[in-house]
């Protein structure tokens, strides 16, 4: 078992099974040695288990379970891109976090930190990545919240 | 005539006239082996052919067919950053959509398979990409979509 | 003082004081040649200076001036990520602005100038980019506009 792997039980993370693109599109593509991971939802089971907005109906608390949640999806796909071995991960570059609100929610950093602190946990340093952070009014199946990641792998 | 464009005359598709960038950017930018396509809006003839909020005044089907006019955009600019040859794209590797859409709406996912299945008709397996995909309450010029593109090439 | 610096002492630009992460993040990371700068706010001193959203109570004028700010951090970063040395930067690649405003609004990327003229200002043709210019309900902190960079360092 990979130190990555390892890391991932003594969190107690199983990685969630893949949910099936909505469309006609891939998880991920490799190019060079980096690694894009489409926007996951914060699926379990293949379904969207946090719908929403937050601030609203979606407390800031639940919404950062569903970030947290958003990120092992990304986590999913990235260990398929690494052939299964996440401890090809040599850096996490950049999340990009969209937060289902309302026009008067601020909050959105904190929500987003469910997923940041899962990247650092971890991958340790090598978890500490650029991130961009925002509002959006809606997203796919009503998901609370969206996560895409970009990755450097050997 | 290369394969790509074989293809687009097969499939009936007469890429556009670049619209002209709304401000002091440009339509792409090439960084190693990467493209980056600026996000493009649903134009026609170099104006916004699809204005309105996808889900309230433009139907879903509507929507899909803007999603289709901004990955023609994008495609436009792309041939001219392989110095005509799409031949020479090896990969779509992401394409970001933006749903201009109200906040009760949730199928981002369908209307943004517009550009989606485009990219698959034109590419094969190459097109095949990474995506993610977000309601927002409008786009510049009221755009009802907006589609960026990320895209490796020789 | 490289030409770079030179340039900004011209135009009176003191790049502010760098904002710190709202969360568990950093603001740039370097993967090969690239640089990915996090979503920066139009922050002076390490506060937030434009909140609330442009075409209500922040005007499309003030939006700019928000946007230019947004990318003065962005420079900071990238300044840090460069050594200190901005004349190591071959080509800002691409920008993303994101702009507060309600769904009337259509403005965006008259807003977003004041980012994309500020670039070209500093860098000159290196300095034209590819963008991507959205409308959002919301962002962190209730800023007016956030703006994320990528870039070409030697």
């Amino acid at each position: 078992m990979n130190a990555i792997d390892a890391r991932l039980v003594e969190l107690g993370i199983d990685l969630p099974t893949a949910m099936a693109p909505l469309a006609n599109y891939v998880p991920y593509v490799v190019t060079g040695t980096l690694v894009v991971v489409s926007g996951q939802l914060p699926a379990v089971d293949g379904k969207v288990a946090v719908t929403g907005k937050v601030g609203a109906a979606v407390s800031v608390e639940r919404g950062q379970e569903a970030a947290r949640l958003c990120f092992a999806n990304v986590l999913t796909h990235l260990r398929a891109a690494c052939g299964g071995d996440l401890g090809r991960v040599r850096r996490v570059v950049r999340l990009g976090g969209f937060i289902a609100s309302p026009p008067d929610f601020t909050q959105h950093a904190t929500v987003m930190n469910g997923a940041s602190d899962l990247a650092v946990a971890v991958f340790g340093d090598a978890g500490r990545h650029a991130r961009s952070t925002i509002g959006v009014p809606a997203l796919p199946l009503d998901a609370a919240v969206e996560v895409e990641g970009l990755f450097e792998i050997d």
